[in-house]
């Protein structure tokens, strides 16, 4: 939002300038600009000021824009102005005025060729997942800023770092040789609070980036600069919940604006997490709306998506970020948790706009019958029709975790891997699903697998030759480790050479043990090939039921053929291709990725104890 | 079938007669009869007998009943012949004669009025599932008969025990006051094998009761005897293999008709039980085929049902037996591991012959996802479309003894049984689903339960009072018991009482401790209650979060509220019933089912420790 110094000078016009300080005659606009062109000829543009709603605005005539109508709440504080934009209206500046002689400017800028037609990250794409505050310190000077809450306290697990969007800039030539093609920062958005700051997930300002981050400029240049390296980027949004030092709890701009009236209740209107109630036939009343109303903790108070004026503001935030920063995609938080009608429409909103971007929910589910129901296509016996494109893969992940930690059995072991990408049958589009071993949520995939390079090395390389779009967290690639903790500060640990007076620096390798440097090489080597291999971006997965110890699966596509083998035993098989006439057709020999040698496929391979094989046909 | 002793006598009619002896010159006919006024107007009419392809069968003049072809296969001891039967065609017997001057007759027997309309079991039903060889001894003349290949062994654990069709005859008092509705049976047709025969699952005979059981006479004399009692009978059927002493085992109809060459190959070619191959969009060939094709075990030749002359064979059997037996259901065994497209057709012609009929599939899966894809209604990704109303909740079974056993949590405990009925948005129809707490195939619910009785109570009223069509297994109602074995034997156990020579007896009390005494009166309670239930029988299912260990749901028709508490806490709970308010509407009181004692609703109710209070609103 923009804030407005208003100065009421009668007579004169009234001077505009952004200001980051609070003023109690400062009017916020929301959002500050918006473009020509756009697909949608509705715009909302949301005033925030002291008695606003008792001032009569108008627009100085310009072509092509009309006001249609002021709406006022129960708040004075608050008005709405519904604009119509043509389609030829030009870009240019809008000029609002009042009856006392106020006015303000309002920027309707130049969209970028191509903004409707952009790529969304796809299943060719592998996202590099950055909590920005623990990933790399670019910029000392804005570790502590004045005016925010929270101070930098590198030392606590719990505070801010000082990592920075300048620190990922830096690291973006690092990233490009790893082989990442796209990058999804956990929220950047101020968040203004008094402690416990640093996660990105009690938003305090929806339209500007924590200045301990950067600028709404830096988080430009970011994406203008990853663009160069061929990296997307993906902004993670939040729609449920804000921070409660948003300063929408001091001054509601409707009575029905914040879930259960505003009031936490000291926890008796906390969510109860039973997402199964929205698709529950038989769930109560009570419990639907203590899911989806309930608020995640005190200081994130809940919205009321049912609002129609607030459904618009997180419509239109959404789009102006796609727009300013040049998004590839958007990652939405605690996803199901909004309410349902809402989301089909933001979905789609969006969707309409831009037809071939991605979104991808996080719904903390391993039962992907839930997970499916979001999915855009899915028919759901209820009718709820979504059109949000890609779903976060829970069941994959939990799965593999067992599947690496578990003695192998009928219904033990890599069975579990086997099982749950059977049930893709549910997801209209199994492709479009974001795979992962672990998040900046959960305790990592090198802890999880009790610090066993071999088995972080097979999970990785299962994730990144199966179907879906691959999501690694930071650090994985030099084995970050929680063990011992599974707190989110240390599962959010400082990125070894982004701070300073760190030992060991991934970056340059200096300072590395062996481990790291076998699995950073392993990872550059797959997201390399992930990067330019068809049969991983686009190929048909054929998998195979597990046997001895063995899950082995083809990736096909038309120019290319891609085999893996995952060999958990602790000693090497000889191993006969006969069972998958099917997938080989006449190839006789194929090239293994990591050590370039070439492989018969006529006779039984030899699968090396505890390690992935991959098989290049071309 | 029907076996003829084929006489030559040439110029002279044919003498036919039923024989269970099996002879050379034998010609088997199946099935032996059929029906004037089907909606299907085809009928197959299997001919086996050495060289029968060989002759030329030609039909008398019969008005309304055309001979329209005749399929012979790759082995001339089989013929098929195909009649078209007009729906005016009059009962009466057909001739069929061949030009060597042999003859036989077939019966077009007359329909019980209302046989196509008859009512399958339904939601408001009890079934009771019983092993007929373990139930009760009602004649203990056929408990070893001359020309079977295995004699009665009572004291064996997977012998013959000698119960039989005439016991449960005996018995059907005894299970109309209990409350029963209606009678599953596992299969009782012949199984003429060496060894481990009583289970009924290894038929070599699929038209004729084995004669250890009794007689095809005696099976439909339970049926209509049952019907006096208000108890229908379901027949479980094998569509999936056969027992290997099977006629076509050494004589096979065509060279498909049993799967993988009718080699079992060592267990090469036995199923990998992997069902999700079915559903399984990344499924390789191999996989499915091994599921879908291979055997159970060697005894277990799999059937190949996309051979058309058999798919006909046994929707047709089906049929006879519905007809013959006036059956109010069928259960299926091993439901999806028979050719998919033949199970469609299968169910679909039945249920084009009986529209309000049912039939129960064996899914057995914990995966909602999977169970209810075979569902009719469902609509399925792949575009498959199934006829079967009903399929086995094997997902509640599983969550309901967890429940009971673990200790409460946010993710473990009653959340179990209150996440498994969350998925019933997957199924088209969720009360048509069968809701049990064991079968024949798995330990028994109060040896699961740890022979704790509050629990298994417990279990059996949240079983009998939630959605679905309630099945009990036979002695559930005097906690038998197979402590310390889960061999199918002694899961299988005599029913006290059915048996010379035991201490207790369940049919009279006599010898029942407390226990047993204090289950089956809340048994009879419960299945008394649910037959005459309304809210039971079709009310809608409102669930509400389990919270402090209790679970609570309602059942709601226009009549009739029903309140189920689920109290696990091993201490008393005072309850309000401020979370209820949108089931109770404007009642102030209830009568609790097993005390018969008026409560309040105005004010916190008490739920004793470790029990169900089922309350009744009218």
């Amino acid at each position: 939002m923009k804030k407005l110094i208003h100065t009421l000078l009668a007579g004169s016009l009234l001077t505009t300038c952004l200001a980051t300080t609070s003023a109690v005659n400062a009017m916020t606009v929301s959002p500050q600009n918006w473009w020509a062109g756009m697909q949608n000829s509705s715009l909302q543009i949301m005033l925030h000021e002291t008695e606003i709603a008792k001032q009569q605005w108008y627009l100085e005539s310009y072509p092509g824009v009309e006001l249609k109508s002021i709406t006022k709440t129960d708040n004075a504080n608050y008005a709405f102005i519904n604009l119509e934009i043509s389609p030829n209206a030009k870009p240019g500046k809008l000029l609002f005025k009042n009856r006392a002689g106020d006015q303000f400017e309002y920027p309707l800028l130049t969209r970028d060729k191509q903004s409707a037609e952009r790529q969304g990250f796809d299943s060719g794409d592998t996202i590099y997942l950055i909590n920005p505050d623990r990933f790399a310190n670019g910029d000392s000077s804005n570790d502590t800023v004045q005016g925010m809450a929270e101070a930098a306290s590198p030392s606590e697990r719990g505070g801010r770092h000082g990592g920075d969007i300048q620190g990922i800039i830096n690291a973006l030539p690092y990233l490009d040789e790893l082989g990442v093609t796209q990058l999804w920062l956990t929220p950047p958005l101020e968040n203004n609070m008094a402690s416990y700051s640093y996660h990105g997930y009690a938003i305090t300002d929806f339209y500007n980036i924590d200045p301990r981050m950067g600028s709404n400029e830096l988080y430009h240049e970011l994406s203008a600069k990853a663009k160069q390296h061929g990296i997307g980027l993906v902004m993670d949004l939040v729609l449920n919940h804000f921070g409660s030092e948003h300063e929408w709890m001091k001054d509601k701009p409707t009575t029905d604006w914040i879930n259960f009236n505003g009031d936490f209740a000291d926890g008796k209107h906390a969510t109860s997490h039973a997402r199964q109630t929205i698709q529950d036939p038989h769930a109560s009343e009570f419990d639907k709306r203590q899911f989806s109303d309930g608020w995640f903790v005190s200081t994130m108070p809940d919205l009321n998506q049912r609002q129609p004026l607030l459904a618009t503001y997180l419509i239109q935030n959404a789009i102006w970020w796609i727009e300013y920063a040049d998004l590839s995609g958007i990652r939405v938080d605690t996803y199901s948790y909004s309410d349902k009608a809402f989301l089909a429409d933001w979905t789609k909103a969006i969707m309409v706009e831009y037809p071939n971007f991605n979104i991808v929910g996080e719904e903390w589910t391993s039962n992907p019958a839930i997970a499916s129901y979001w999915q855009a296509g899915k028919i759901n016996n209820d009718g709820y029709t979504s059109s949000l494109p890609s779903v976060m893969d829970f069941s994959l992940q939990e799965s593999l975790i067992q599947a690496l930690n578990e003695d192998e059995s009928w219904n033990t072991g890599w069975v579990k891997v086997y099982e749950s990408l059977a049930n893709d049958f549910l997801y209209p589009n199994p492709d479009n699903l974001l795979v992962f071993a672990d998040n900046h949520d959960m305790s990592r995939v090198y802890t999880e697998l009790k610090q066993d390079l071999a088995k972080t090395k097979m999970a990785m390389t299962m994730l990144l030759t199966t179907r879906g779009i691959a999501q690694m967290y930071y650090g994985t690639e030099v084995l970050l480790d929680n063990t011992g903790s599974n707190d989110h500060g240390d599962i959010r640990i400082d990125f070894p050479g982004g701070f300073a007076g760190q030992k060991t620096n991934a970056f340059t390798g200096q300072g590395l043990n062996s481990d790291q440097v076998d699995m950073q090489q392993t990872i550059t080597t797959l997201l390399n090939f992930r990067k330019n291999s068809p049969a991983i971006a686009k190929g048909k997965l054929t998998h195979f039921s597990p046997k001895q110890g063995v899950y082995s699966y083809a990736r096909i596509s038309e120019q290319q053929t891609v085999l893996v083998f995952l060999n958990k035993n602790t000693t090497a098989k000889t191993w006969s291709l006969d069972y998958m006439r099917e997938v080989l057709g006449n190839h006789k020999s194929a090239t293994a990725l990591f050590n370039k040698q070439k492989v018969k496929l006529t006779k039984p391979l030899t699968l090396p104890a505890m390690s992935a094989l991959v098989l290049v046909i071309e």
